[in-house]
């Protein structure tokens, strides 16, 4: 077999902020081998380094029914040995001066290394070896289990706030895989073993699943080259394996959830909607609701900072988050820190009373130009980063918007208008679409 | 192939209320056929009448992931047609002058027939040929589907009260399938096709998957006899079908879900517990949560009654249910409706009060002594009834216990000790593990 590589489909260049025009943004390239690997390249040549990232579309959502974590447990396994790396390649990365990491997410799982630009095919050799090669014994296995379940007790046991966010997201997504957390249940982990890890691993880990990116001092030719000759030698398989999600059914009843735990020393406040994600959303509203949350929640000039914390001195800190990168409907996020004489019942009423006034007062057409400047703004700065261009092209990719989604995203920013964050406000921030987190001290509670 | 029938296995007496001595009950039979159906016989002969049921040991807790409601919309198609019979065997039932009917629920699916006892072999013959022989086109499919949308329109979209309890059940059950409601989501419902019918009729539809039950006038030697003409017939299959349910982690955090609607004109308030079922609870704990339901809930002599209706005057109905009979971890139920001047706030303070008095306080024995009489009373009495013993039967086996379960169940709960029943307050009914439910009109929410 002689697997080739098709033509590029894509070259397109990021939009400047200003008005829509072609900037001076990188020329990406999006182009597949004949095994289905996708390839993006990211031209970035102001150092000879480059950031190689290998994107799998598959997260912990994906999980099947019972086995939550095995996404991530497979991607601590996936730094065990294959027959040509017994012992991974963590310590010839680092002897070559690179630096290596990897993470699981909901949708995706990546894993990426940033090293001096003449390394590339070598990493690309590592990685191409391991998407087929991965040796799974019980020997490996089964104390791997063991350090996953010590993170996750380190993580949630000790943390009662981190307990609350996992029944808040659990309450927002009773019938959604979003509900489990990503690094799975305690009581599942404990059973996944290697039989769970081998067919995930032969379900999720190849070509066709996988995306490339690379950013950084290169051009598409050479990676593309480079990329023929590691991944282009693994055969394609039948099909790309299948992401299937039960979705949720429209929420009815706002759900509050409340944790009180001796541990807890600053009560905290949470809300999240149940909102469409930039793949989900019908045209525009996902950038409404991102230009929402910054009027919202973003920063010191916000609506929720000028009026809980300024005005009337309920709360030391709030913000607003939108998940907007998300296969499936997702979440908008606000969240609040009360002054010592403040309860959580207080804040809450106050925050509905702003999420009110958004809803039925015009839109200060100052603090939406604002949001919009800023927000585009980021966007370009975060370019200024290869590892967050790299990985802002990955996780669109791997929640099925395309390279030109990104490419057009400021111009789509520029053109929201008051009345569709209105109505994006009327239509996603009603309560009965929320989950309210209470994490309050024992003895408030007692 | 010649089916042939094992050897009974169990001939069992149901004791009597008192100290547990062999009573007057129907002795019950429990045999299997060599294709794996268990027959079970419960003799009963004041009327010459025969109770005909098969359950089937899969309810929509078993529905795949996405396919919510397709245990109850076959349970909808098993009453048209197979090559025998195209148009069902409703009407030749009721010209028998039968009765006949069908339920699904989350852990099994049951059909049955009362006539006299002489056409038994008529309705083995009826339900033997639908095992195998449903015809399932598209004609039949899809106009019937349409059927189960409009029923759960008919049900849910017209009751509050009946939106609340399905948020109340996906807040309590986020990971476990009893939290999708067994008519299943709309979303989802409207997505069965032909195909899911059929995988899941020959998955769950096997001999070995059922449990015949015949109560009345017949002996046990006659009823095998003739089952095995009939069901006796139908192959067996290579394994009987998996239950697969993911099980909750453990809660730790008290969930409060607020549905506001104008169409409510009583307020309501709910309050269900995550506990262990008959199934799943460690030896006495399930008896100990019955006797605990029963005096916390059970008619006007219970404890929530005396001090919510009668002494405090907050409620004008208060009662409790415990969902014993469950294959997995399940609800423990208290409901309550506020006087016209009494807030929801107020009510589920009273019940938080309540509570912590069971468990701090000394049970009264005369009130313990009553609910272990009277629970057991209530059992005798069941089984007057015909339908209903053959339900509890079938209920229990197809919920993984057996007849002896039900055989020393009366002794059981004479020995629940007020110590098991305030150690089983104290551990099972923790605010973490409930959900509390509050149903609003419009305008006070407002």
């Amino acid at each position: 077999m002689q697997p080739g590589l098709s033509l590029p489909q894509h070259t397109l260049t990021l939009s400047a902020p200003a008005g829509g025009k072609q900037g001076a943004g990188p020329a990406i390239t999006h182009s597949r081998l004949e095994n289905g690997l996708q390839i993006v390249v990211i031209p970035d040549h102001r150092t000879p380094v480059v950031t190689h990232m290998i994107w799998y579309q598959n997260g912990s959502a994906d999980d099947p029914p019972g086995k939550s974590g095995i996404a991530h447990f497979l991607e601590h396994l996936m730094f065990k040995g294959t027959k040509a790396h017994p012992k991974g390649f963590s310590d010839l990365v680092a002897e070559l001066g690179g630096q290596e990491n990897a993470f699981t997410a909901y949708d995706y799982t990546a894993y990426f290394q940033r090293v001096a630009k003449e390394h590339l095919a070598t990493m690309m050799g590592f990685e191409a070896d391991r998407m087929t090669g991965l040796i799974l014994t019980d020997d490996v296995v089964a104390p791997e289990r063991d350090v996953v379940l010590e993170e996750r007790r380190m993580r949630t046991d000790t943390d009662p706030a981190q307990q609350l966010n996992e029944a808040v997201q659990a309450s927002l997504f009773p019938h959604h895989p979003y509900g489990t957390p990503v690094i799975g249940w305690g009581h599942e982990i404990e059973t996944l073993d290697r039989g769970d890890a081998l067919s995930y691993y032969e379900r999720f880990y190849t070509p066709a699943n996988a995306i490339l990116i690379v950013a950084g001092d290169v051009e598409a030719a050479e990676v593309e080259r480079l990329a023929r000759e590691t991944y282009g030698r693994i055969p394609a398989r039948d099909k790309p394996p299948r992401r299937f999600r039960p979705q949720e059914p429209e929420p009815r009843a706002h759900r509050l959830v409340t944790l009180t735990d001796a541990k807890v020393e600053q009560p905290a406040h949470e809300r999240v909607f149940l909102v469409p994600s930039y793949t989900t959303a019908a045209p525009g509203e996902a950038e409404a609701l991102e230009v929402l949350t910054h009027l919202l929640g973003g920063g010191h000039t916000s609506l929720l900072y000028r009026e809980l914390v300024v005005e009337q001195k309920l709360a030391v800190a709030v913000g607003a988050y939108y998940m907007g990168t998300s296969l499936d409907a997702t979440r908008l996020w606000i969240y609040a820190m009360p002054t010592p004489t403040t309860t959580l019942e207080q804040l809450d009423d106050a925050l509905d009373e702003v999420i009110a006034r958004l809803v039925d007062d015009p839109i200060d057409e100052a603090d939406l130009q604002r949001a919009r400047t800023r927000l585009v703004a980021d966007a370009i700065y975060a370019q200024d980063n290869q590892a967050s261009l790299a990985r802002w092209y990955g996780a669109s990719l791997a929640t099925g918007l395309t390279i030109e989604d990104i490419a057009d995203w400021p111009d789509r920013i520029d053109a929201v208008t008051a009345d569709a964050v209105q109505m994006a406000a009327r239509k996603w921030l009603d309560k009965r679409r929320a989950v309210t987190g209470f994490l309050l001290p024992e003895a408030v509670a007692a």
